[in-house]
């Protein structure tokens, strides 16, 4: 059975074990909505077997580069974990899980260092772009460099073939292969599982600003926790076309920023062609496609909000920790499977 | 009270805690035994407190440049550990363990490597020169970079505070202070502690080529569980001076190896000089002098060998399975003090 539905570019099939997960350095927006969570409530109702159903809240990741402000990862724990509930992960079908909670991580990330090197690392287009953005300028923490590592380490763990991911993060797959291949090949075995990406075919949602993709830290986001105001406010105040100052003028959809999230979450195709030629011809105000939208997204969001609130943080938690308790199970085979690859069983 | 006797550059206090350890690449020899093995059975009695003496066989250090012959790793481990015992080291008085079975410390080297850049440990002059003795060219592995933030996990999982190295090991202690001040200040707290070097005032062994410092891989050692022919063919083999052919010629004593050996191990300081004195003069035989020291080393192997012979590997793995338990709870407590200053503790 070849399952096509999940994305346009790749297949999963029933053998595939998916592994998911995020850093909890913010809520999620509707770019992550969009780009990945849509799809993983897709996969995990396809494959719909826990154990095959990986999704992981990278608290360790995320600390490599916040190690400074702990707090704010321990914060997003919850907030990220909420976000999965909210717009339909369930932990009857998935097991969520938090990365720390699976001490198994941390022995494999140490024993893959010693199949790749710093220069190898140092290559990693993803992490060089990555670098770009931070603040380290020449001073990269060894933990920053070392992600793809603990990635391979997250993904191995589960024996996982299918990670769904954007075209930046294939970079990071390929090391893990190559870990892959070196341990397998210098241990004589095959314990440890190549993975494919599994590509969204959903380009990075622009912010509410054109400027930049949405994100948090960049405030240009819209948040899957904002209120119906806050929605209407950012609607709002989206970038549109400058030069279409009164409704009659003729306008531009190119970079039009509610044109986008149109396309991008209005299910009406047929209408929107025409609102574009309408609103390229002129005669169609900027305040009509605004409450379009404004009423399109909140209809989308509010279930999503809806359940937001309902969700307690104790109940939160035990989803974590029982999800952490048994994807622990796994690693700890996969690790006891390593080090009788590797020969460093004592008895 | 302190404790003067330990080195003549360095002194414990009642407080110290003491941690060792080598990686099981090889049996020891002459060289670790003079540099290390014996002041650390000084120390043992010293410290008369295996809660406050750790030494460990760093397997998973080890496999940071031997990962493709973890065989090779794992066959020292017993026999570093039967060395240990065989000169002194008591499991009633040291903790004696191996790295890999006390997880806490892989999660500690994956907290650590976000407080010390890349950079940082690429200027560090111990790896650099460690580098050099290896063949990885330019393709450092990440593992092998990284060994003093394992190196700073395993000090800081026992609060050790008095490391016995030698003088081209306090960079990587360095390293470990660094980290342990940048973790306290960044968390704001003081549960780990800093480390101070206890270093041998005996210089590195020459081997008995003359050309290098002795060392297995050399074959250019005395190994402590040489048997007596051996030894005696290893003596007889010893640099000594090419020009002093016949026994009347006058004979150089500066990098004469059997000359250095006597200097090392021969308690009568005053015969010494004697036979330097007759040596430089004409007179003395090479091989009257490898006789003595063949006699000397014996009288010291001698008992040594004896004890390693009974040493039955059933028995070497029970001290090491125990060790590593005890060890195990002291790294537990440590990484939850760890885990509750960072904040990273969930219900």
């Amino acid at each position: 059975m070849i399952v096509k539905e999940v994305t346009s570019n790749n297949t999963i099939n029933e053998n595939d074990i998916v592994l998911t997960g995020d850093r909890p350095t913010g809520c999620l927006h509707l770019g992550h909505y969009i780009g990945s969570l849509q799809n993983r409530v897709i996969l995990q109702n396809t494959v719909n077997d826990k154990k095959k159903c990986f999704v992981f809240i990278a608290d360790v990741q995320g600390l490599s580069d916040n190690f400074a402000t702990p707090e704010k990862v321990k914060k997003n724990v919850v907030e990220v974990c909420k976000d999965y509930l909210s717009v339909g992960l369930d932990p009857a079908k998935s097991t969520i899980f938090i990365q720390s909670l699976i001490p198994e991580l941390f022995e494999l990330t140490v024993y893959y260092m010693n199949l790749i090197t710093v220069a190898r690392l140092e290559r990693c287009p993803t992490v060089k772009a990555e670098l770009q953005t931070k603040s380290f300028a020449t001073s990269v923490p060894s933990g920053f460099l070392n992600y793809p590592v603990s990635q391979a380490a997250d993904i191995t763990a589960f024996k996982s073939t299918a990670i769904p991911v954007g075209e930046d993060q294939k970079p990071v797959l390929e090391i893990s292969n190559e870990i892959v291949n070196r341990f397998n090949n210098t241990y004589n075995t095959n314990v440890l599982k190549e993975c494919k990406p599994i590509l969204s075919d959903v380009p990075r949602l622009v912010g509410i600003d054109g400027l930049a993709k949405a994100s948090k830290s960049l405030g240009n986001a819209i948040m899957l926790c904002d209120d119906s105001e806050t929605l209407k406010q950012k609607i709002f105040s989206m970038y549109t076309d400058p030069n279409h100052i009164n409704v009659s003028d003729p306008g531009k959809v190119e970079g039009n920023v509610v044109f986008t999230y149109l396309d991008a979450f209005y299910e009406n195709k047929e209408e929107i062609e025409d609102l574009k030629a309408q609103y390229r011809k002129g005669g169609l105000g900027d305040v009509y496609l605004k409450n379009l939208l404004y009423k399109i997204l909140d209809e989308k969001l509010t279930p999503i909000r809806e359940k937001r609130l309902l969700l307690k943080e104790d109940y939160i938690y035990s989803v974590l920790i029982e999800g952490s308790k048994e994807a622990r199970e796994v690693a700890k085979q996969t690790l006891n499977e390593v080090r009788e690859a590797i020969g460093i069983v004592y008895k």
